[in-house]
């Protein structure tokens, strides 16, 4: 059965694409969140009504993301959370906390001036990666037994 | 029985003390992670042995204390999560998500300009607080059924 | 140990009184929700601010409740779940999915003409009562094996 | 893999038809509770014997639907829980709390009318529609990303 | 996906065959233990080796047997108990008690004069059948929504 | 704590208090159905209602005894389960099923003679013993580290 | 569906083929842990960078290899665990007591001479085998019912 | 609540007394295997009668055992596995997989020399400790907040 991963995090770079087009031979499925940041902000007003609260329209659009998230997650083997540069990032830490209550295999992507921010991440996590292609890499080790080189 | 309540979040402030003083003539226990920010930071290194490299001397610290910080979240009824103006706080985040999927009661605690960032870890809470004294309301209604004022 | 009963449901009668009387001498320790209509319905707002849509007004109050009730069901042995003549009382019909989906064992407490109506209810359940004494004296024979007469 | 979309509660209008039309180009697999009211009231005395108890009769038939309704919300991703216009429908509310205690993405469809009465069914689901073209929306959104408009 | 049926107790009678014929145009799989008496019997020495003590004899043959009885009743959708004219049958009370605290829907399927001794393992069950043909009505229904005649 | 231990199975032989005579010193506490045989077939009627058709007679007691053994097997440490002589016992044999899946220690009790038969059951016991005696014996080394003699 | 079989332990010989062979014809899948020696120990520092210390080289490798590891043992029905006659094997063992807080069906496989030292071990198995054949008729036989000879 | 902790593994020296004095401050309730080599080995045929195999006098043995491990283990906050200098102890690994398994916090306690052995025990392990006395400052500080010196 093909390995199921999780894509978890930031949605400003290409990490997601790097990953699956360097597992495209792998026997892998992928799934994460919507990445379209404004369809992801507003999907729940656009759907459900607007909300003149700003909470409240978060609320409504948080809610109908997580019908995804939780989802993905808990049908994944593999969550990997990645960390960008900037924001606060709060949903990946909190989906990598979601996803290691769950028993999921965790790998952690991030530069290293965040390490010590994320050292409980890290240590909930079974690899630290630096780059998609170290993720892709363990992908290839973790399904064929083959290691890079 | 008593009601078990976990503190995850930002030590740097009295929120801790405030909602316990609080919550003095409740039948509340209370947890909490080590607050001593240097002895949290240092326990692996100082028990077993100094590690050259910061990734690893982090990584036997985080580890210590996610012995008492997983038991006290899954001992808890109610896990408050507490995001400060100041840092990343990804182990805060980390701690709701693991508290989410693992079926507790969060009350998240935070100002109004984290609410945006905050939205996913608010969707995962049964209630969202400002103050302290807010907690302890909530804890005082739900154990006693009264209300402020 | 003591049986812990949680008593759901109807709020507008003193059955939850009765079986608490009637059972005075068991060992058992009874929970139930917040049963003061008025502070039910407003605690969300009360604690937490106002919201100008009744909508988010019971939301709020609704998840306030909803860490008493949680709680109070998945720590129970036996729910009581007690329909009345009045009312669509969804929420009791929600504990009583919450609490077989949980394993809990269910007694319901209703008058004859719920029956058809709560016939996917009463299967859920070991035991369908129309009083409240035969509820305490079931609890009577569960604990002490002693029967009514 | 294909959304797994759990249609309960009331069986008197065709919005499951209409989700389903809906739906029709999604990877979605809808399951629902025998929709044919006669048949369901009636399933069990019609396999297993007639009972003069009318209490029973139900019983039987209860019983005999809970083997697919229980299949039906254990096996899903999603669960919507339709609220109409009449009846008591505490079966609806029982599968909304028998999905929240099993995990599931709650979606509810009800009109404003019944707002206050399900607040507690609301709390524990990710959405609230007004139509059926609403679920429809957030399946799209879900499964693909794209809003509506 | 088809419902998957596993078929305990009684192996001296055509009964599984029945249900099997009987559902041949519905989306079931079937399962059911080894039935072929002799070989339940002596598989564990057969392969693993002789045993001078038919204590041990017995155990290696029932463990052997339970690799495939624990599979069998973890991974169906409904589990048929049935309970012949003769023998003690304690296995199949076993894997009925197995399934019911593994939450699976259970059918007992037994003659009237088994009933009495039979009553806290029909307590269990969402329906008691006579004849094999009630099972494949039941299992009709529950996929089809259609009932017999 | 205190070991749990439930005792179930046979009812008309002074099994029970052998054991709980002889585990006098011991740091257990004891659970076990109602033994009075009577009390334990009418419970159901003699606090619901009579019935007219034994089959019901007897599932309302069967229920009604259920909330008792389920919360016995489940906060158990151990589960003693007795076969006597006669009888079918197919509640013992269930109860032990029951057990079996929520992963409790098992210890049977009975004669030679049903060896085979309980084969399967025999299988998933940590142990096998003759008499009360032994089943003493047991308690006395995993709690102590004493062995008789 | 097809049985899933996880073998574990020993890379040193070929019993794993020897077992896929033999089974060539059955309705199994296989699944392993990496059994290329260097790649297993190196995997971690060969991917995710060099570590001077070798307790850290070792525990980057040996987190990479749980992620097929864990995967494998928990999509597991059968979980085959061999001790060969040299070295600690302590992953093994470990295998062997994570397969049976999982639930799963173990199957041991070993020497006689380690009979005493893995009796904790055999006593979780449901079956213990000397030579790699027994385990293929054991695979044999769960599935067809069929005995060698 | 006092921490609960079981101590696995090596019973030749006395470190469990190291670790049991040194805590004698803490709120530690602490378990353990019966350590007395000739009960723990003798215990299944002193009670349960003689076998003249040694293989099943060591199954009986070694399941009388397991009654007490697998509650230790299973109660158990923080799980301790002392391996030590000599024997194969896969008792102890397989102890640490099934404490994995459960999720349990794990310490192993173990020499130098054992490291590579190891290395799959260990990245399961929050703590690698080399003395019982790192053990007992581990249990301070995660009851204390304290670190030594």
């Amino acid at each position: 059965m093909a390995l199921k991963v999780y894509l978890s995090g930031e949605i400003h770079t290409d990490w997601r694409e790097q990953i699956m087009n360097g597992a495209a031979g792998l026997d892998v499925t992928f799934d994460a969140p919507v990445t379209d940041h404004a369809a992801s902000d507003d999907c729940g007003v656009a759907i459900l009504g607007a909300e003149p609260d700003k909470f409240w329209h978060d609320r409504k659009g948080a809610q109908v993301n997580a019908i995804r998230t939780r989802r993905g997650i808990e049908g994944a083997d593999v969550v990997v959370v990645r960390f960008g540069e900037k924001y606060k990032q709060w949903n990946a830490a909190f989906d990598a906390g979601y996803a290691a209550a769950s028993g999921k295999a965790i790998i952690t992507l991030h530069p290293e001036e965040h390490d010590h921010a994320l050292k409980e991440v890290d240590a909930a996590a079974l690899a630290m990666a630096r780059t998609p292609a170290q993720v892709v890499q363990i992908l290839t080790y973790v399904l064929n037994g083959t290691l890079p080189g």
